[in-house]
């Protein structure tokens, strides 16, 4: 598991991320939920299938997530339960450069979720997830409220 | 220098350089030349030039290389003096797992380029390096041979 794993491995797995993985949050409307949204977390890795032998064994060394071969060539690898991700950028995050920033930022949105217990904590995780979407694409920002 | 490099340091570039960068060598037709061909060799990595300060950061890791900035968006680190790509493989293909045969096939041309004293040899080179094509491409191979 993820705790044993060498520093040269989280190293490794830490530039990887950093060249071309991403760590994403999404906060979905869903009318099933508490509060109205889905928060739907994760990491995600890409790669050509004519790589997928020697990807997935990358894949292996984190001991979490699960991989998928797409129909348009690609093979993915998705790390997307919420105490892998947290494990997962635990071990990673110190030896990230690029994207150590998204990483501690999505580390605090995991330990907020854990501790929603009102209306205001949750519009509070909210707002933090607006602040992620900030940092990860300079994108102009999407204001979500709740409704009363 | 690259020597003094630690290890958690070249596994990080071996994961960044697996994930997103290229070890990239071509034959390019070239009179001027001895043999009728230029031989150029590089390793680039590629980045947002939104991230352009951090992806400094870390190509400076490798004392090795330099960074330019193209107008479309992208920052370009490039490698391509031979003997600071010679370096750079050396140090860092022990931690390759995508590219690690790409990497040892490039300093087995490297090896054979600095030992070259005949147009037997040179051919022996062009054919390596087509050899390089169908590891690093899958393309159509191309088969150079030399005009007697």
């Amino acid at each position: 598991m993820l705790g044993s794993i060498s520093s040269i491995k989280k190293a490794y797995l830490a530039g990887f991320l950093d060249a071309d993985g991403s760590i994403y949050v999404r906060a979905k409307p869903n009318l099933t939920y508490k509060y109205g949204y889905q928060i739907a977390l994760y990491i995600v890795f890409f790669q050509s299938v004519k790589d997928k032998d020697k990807f997935i064994k990358i894949c292996g060394l984190s001991g979490v997530g699960k991989t998928r071969e797409r129909k348009d060539g690609i093979v993915e690898f998705i790390i997307n339960k919420i105490d892998e991700v947290k494990q997962f950028l635990k071990i990673i995050t110190p030896f990230l450069i690029l994207k150590k920033e998204q990483a501690e930022l999505m580390i605090k949105i995991i330990k907020r979720k854990e501790k929603i217990s009102s209306k205001k904590d949750f519009q509070k995780l909210l707002d933090l997830i607006d602040g992620y979407r900030d940092l990860n694409y300079s994108k102009k920002r999407i204001k979500r409220t709740l409704t009363p």
